[in-house]
């Protein structure tokens, strides 16, 4: 699930859809899949997919349609539900905000929470903005590039002009923030402006035991029985300006609010969701898969599941230890799970042999027009040799990003060499953490940080990532390893070296010592020396990766171009965490020999898989709910049973994490939270076959609310009888 | 799967059908499940069900029919599938033949094994048997017991006739082996008469990858992909009579052979299955399977979970302790998931309380008719009184069973002390162990046992076991932890009182001075004191239970009369490893919230669970065949792929291992080797929606035998094209 976009408040756009200059597509572009910019909603054929309103409705720059309904918030999305300002969301999005109103005896975490008057429901820190127009600034931008040819003064000079659009066209009085979004690498930039909302307040959240049910190892799961939703209300000034929490402020008025449509759907219905999709990556050519497929998904997910096992192997049986890796252990769980879907699923379609194939016809049909063959003639060859020193650097890139950033010791063993090194330098010289006044904070940091040390997983993840170090490929070699360890240096003097590293970074006498020592001398400390060359190495491997990348910005929007033009056709943009409309219906699928899951499940499953304890414990209240049938105009007859959670084969990724999905009328029948383990790959190719998000069904969401802590006047709020 | 029965070589029989006296029917006796013993075949409607060919084909007690190809192969089930004593088998069902046959040079059991000559097939040391014809003798088997009113001397009574009987109807010199088998539990004793053939070889084997693939992680497990079958063959001495190995011996020509059909089966496809089911329990009072569901499942399941556990702890990363306790693993792990499958099956279907609930209304009937009421009137009331008593001894018994037999020491304990009583005796009173030319031998037996013992498994389990004793029930308190730990004793006297045994027994010399102590001082050692202790309650346990059985056993057979008398309609005996007929259909199921299983898998699924690795590793040669698409006739066009496995909703258990599945014109077309998960709630009751077995599919036997080790002339043989 998640992967929330760290990034909120996001922005809007236009002319999307890449046509290669001079050719007429012989048909009107409808890609089997896409996460649509709004100004493409026009040309897909929506009434043959099933939709029953106007695409007018779904938006319209000149009145009020369902996308003023919608709702960016911190990395998810959300919608307006009721004319006060009601936000539906996911119970995962809302997490932090009940997690940080939660008391050990306010447990609303784990009891739930609802606001019984408005008075109650509980501010927080967040905000949400509201697509108000965008526009295609790309002319501006690229003009104003276009004597750069430095690759990497290129990245820096459109950084520049796009923070300088977005500033421009921001206007804080009036509450409207603006940014401007890459649409296609390189070459296309879309002013976005957003109207902010600084007042978010907490009114329901479900029992963490159905809001989170099934944890991590239902995670990217179907079938799926989580209750994944809370609600939101925003606030705003009583001049309807964007102001933080004040008791004055009141519930803001959409311009649009969401129907709910306590029916449900069916299998086979026509769905669509709008949303903000965070990261897709599909017009990227082949070696950029294989790189993903090769180096940085196998690197991470390997590490993270080291880590993983080391943690649970220590603290098994430990209920103290257990408690306190358990919110680490589920942040990595969730990366690695995703990208250990992402390496089965590119795996099973050979997605990195499919586009080679791809693009060797691709490189043909160019070759064969003489036009384009001028124009990129060039691209296949330049593309191969950014990727293969790319690729020739990689595990270093990983070790330097992920790695690094694995190990507190390495952090600090860092720091050592920085401290040995700016205090070498005149005052006037060093970096300001490192002048006299912040000196001795530094210092009695690092003492204090030490204390804290988990040796039991500190130890054994660095000698794992560096004896992983010992087996890299040429171009990738850990110099500062052989350095600091000998030539010929293997296992062994990994484990002699790290445990030297443990016996100065365990004992805070040892280490006070050291830091004592003046520059000259620290500087020829064999650690400091280690950490020296590691970060000679890195600011080598960083500065390589940014020099590549600065031609990859170049090389890819020509890939755009090129691609366009063999395909003749146009496409949509990866996504990038701007407002996307997206399709189609409820389905099950087939992910594996012999299997086949239905489009929805049932609170037989919750009560089924509670029996197995662990992530699926439930409150005793749902089990005797279940067993009186108390299910009211919720039951679906269809289904057998109360409707939980609905599997659709739209085009979602993370940052649709909250999305409304409507049914084909524009009213909202569930709230998107999780795409299916084989649809990890859904960042590089989207396919019918295995392509799956999950959302909770509305009728789980309205029971739910009606019979846990009396939310049944939200129902009331939302027009529900 | 397997749980293979130990006995072999079983028997023939007649009216099986319960009835009871004086009521007629309304009709035929159809059940919808069954095991039916062969005089049902006629009764039941098979055309209907979709059988092309005539009942008599099956089963002809005066000519050669289908039965004749079927034998008993040592727990297993096999068939004849050429003239030449061609046996078809499970994998699992020859593993010991094949491990037995195996050397490092010569690694069948890891390579697969294909006689290239019939002077290469290897002999073994099974035997099979082959049923000849059945005889009803409960009239003479209850005549023998009418005067004996003692429960346990009445059960007594009848192994000692059921016994003379076989006897004197065997005959060596003929290869006639006679068996009394009781179908129903105090009524009903059918004489089977089987002919033995005594000299069996291996003929052909799969690599162990194909033919476990999947291993204990697939164990009970659908969609499954498991090649689970090899062949033997069948020598007689030249004059046609059972001889043990001989090169003389010639290949036995069975009256009748299976014809294979190389095309195999589609969904919905019409089934039969022939073969030796084990044990069922299906006519038994919803007490009894409270008894299983509350006491035997849960405590063996738990304590075999836990051996598991701290074995799989113990080894984990030690590849030569993780080879050490493979096996063991195994075997403990096959019956844990066997019963905790019916722990969640009785449960899920909440079996105890159906059954409760049919007792009642069973007994509101018989009330309600005078001459039922005057012979079953006590019956309910009866059967309660024994069964509470059984429950009350159930954790002692189960204890004093599985409990006591999972502990090294425990066993070593009870020797000590059988050595200072019977050593306490005159030499002409001793148990034969002890007599002065024995007792040498067992003390060093001892010695030398405990220097085996692997100390980081026994004690935690012996910790377990003892701990766990502590909560027992009133009824089931074991008495002698008391007597040994003093009375209020908890965990921590358990943990003191293991860390003495295991100073006693894991010392060598400490060991040899106790044993070399005089009977009555050593009469007084505190170990020996408590093995007294223990003894003695366990007789008494052991009496209590056979009382109670002794009148279960004639209170059962009353219970099947009045389910008939109730029922109004026949129904077929419990499986007993008597030749039994069960029929049904290819079919897929549901078997959780969402999901559902088709009922044939490929070897696409094969090769995708291959990238999990561990049980799922297959040979090099079986992805290049893949890769090529090289599967001749054997593709299945609907499949899309190579057929590997079946699924089908037939009644079958432990001891249909092996079984030929036959298609509606009894060609084989698969071999049934297991059960799926939810099915191994078979034992207790049968149900259309989640009793499924599973077989290999003919077409992947026929294609592996063919493409590993050379095996095409056994398709020749078989007369496949």
């Amino acid at each position: 699930m998640k992967s929330m976009l760290r990034k909120s408040n996001l922005i809007l756009f236009s002319l999307l859809v890449v046509f290669v200059m001079g050719m007429i597509p012989s048909a009107p572009p409808v890609p089997e899949e896409g996460m649509y910019p709004l100004s493409e909603i026009k040309n897909v054929d929506l009434k043959k997919a099933g939709l029953k309103i106007s695409t007018k409705e779904i938006y319209n720059p000149q009145g009020i349609s369902l996308i003023d309904a919608l709702v960016s918030l911190g990395g998810c999305t959300g919608s307006f539900v009721s004319p006060d300002g009601l936000i539906i969301t996911n119970h995962h999005c809302a997490f932090s905000a009940i997690s940080a109103a939660s008391t050990t005896e306010k447990n609303y975490l784990r009891d739930g929470f609802s606001a019984k008057t408005r008075a109650d429901e509980i501010p927080g820190r967040g905000q949400c903005s509201i697509m108000e127009s965008y526009e295609d600034v790309s002319n501006k931008v690229l003009k104003a590039v276009e004597n750069v040819t430095d690759p990497v003064e290129r990245i820096k000079a459109i950084a520049k002009v796009t923070k300088e659009i977005s500033e421009a066209a921001s206007n804080r009085e009036k509450s409207i923030e603006a940014r401007v979004s890459e649409m296609f690498i390189g070459k296309t930039y879309v002013l976005f402006k957003y109207r902010v909302i600084k007042d978010i307040r907490l009114v329901y959240a479900p029992p963490r035991a159905i809001g989170e049910f099934g944890g991590e190892t239902d995670n990217w799961v179907w079938p799926r029985h989580t209750g994944d939703f809370s609600f939101f209300r925003a606030y705003v000034a009583p001049d309807g300006s964007a102001a933080s929490y004040s008791k004055d402020n009141v519930p803001y008025k959409p311009k649009k609010y969401l129907k709910v449509n306590p029916k449900g759907v069916e299998e086979g219905d026509f769905l669509f969701i709008l949303g903000y999709p965070g990261r897709t990556f599909r017009h990227y050519p082949a070696q950029y898969i294989e790189y993903q497929y090769k180096y940085q998904l196998p690197y991470i997910s390997d590490l993270y599941e080291y880590q993983i096992n080391t943690m649970l192997n220590i603290s098994k049986g430990d209920d103290a230890l257990e408690l306190k890796y358990a919110s680490r252990i589920k942040g990595l769980a969730n990366t690695m799970k995703n990208y250990k879907g992402k390496i089965e699923g590119l795996r099973k379609i050979q997605l990195v042999e499919q586009k080679k194939q791809d693009d060797v016809l691709m490189k043909e049909f160019i070759k064969g027009n003489a036009q384009l063959n001028k124009k990129y003639g060039m691209l296949f060859a330049d593309l191969d040799k950014e990727y293969t020193q790319l690729m020739n650097i990689a595990q270093a890139t990983q070790y330097f990003g992920a790695g690094a950033r694995s190990s507190a010791i390495l952090k600090d063993v860092n720091t050592l060499f920085e401290l040995a090194e700016e205090t070498g330098k005149p005052e006037n010289e060093r970096k300001s953490a490192y002048t006299a006044d912040n000196i001795e904070s530094v210092k009695s940091k690092m003492i204090e940080n030490v204390k804290n040390y988990d040796m039991k997983v500190e130890i054994p993840v660095l000698k794992k990532m560096l004896k992983d170090a010992l087996k890299f490929e040429t171009g990738s070699k850990i110099n500062a390893l052989y350095d600091a360890l000998g030539r010929g240096a293997g296992e062994k003097e990994v484990d002699n070296f790290v445990e030297y590293l443990k016996s100065v970074f365990g004992n805070q006498d040892k280490l006070k010592e050291i830091i004592a020592k003046p520059s000259a001398e620290l500087l020829n400390d064999p650690i400091v020396k280690f950490a020296k060359s590691i970060a000679n190495q890195n600011s080598v491997i960083t500065e390589e990766n940014n020099k590549i990348n600065g031609n990859l910005n170049k090389l890819l929007s020509m890939y755009v171009d090129a691609k366009a033009a063999y395909k003749n056709k146009g496409f949509v943009p990866d996504a990038n965490s701007t407002l996307r409309f997206t399709y189609g219906h409820v389905k099950g699928y087939s992910p594996a020999d012999a299997t086949y899951y239905k489009p929805l499940t049932t609170l037989d499953g919750v009560i089924e898989k509670s029996y197995s304890g662990g992530d699926f414990i439930i409150p005793a209240k749902l089990k005797e709910l279940y067993e009186k049938k108390d299910f009211g105009q919720f039951y679906s007859k269809k289904a057998k049973g109360l409707p939980v959670a609905i599997l659709y084969d739209m085009d979602t990724t993370g940052g649709n994490s909250g999305s409304p999905i409507l049914n084909a009328y524009g009213e909202i029948i569930g709230v998107n939270f999780d795409r299916s383990y084989s649809a990890t790959i859904n960042d590089y190719a989207w396919n019918e076959s295995y392509s799956r998000s999950i959302g909770v069904d509305i009728r789980y969401v309205l029971w739910v609310t009606q019979k846990f802590n009396d939310g049944g006047y939200l129902l009331k709020e939302m027009g529900v009888k």
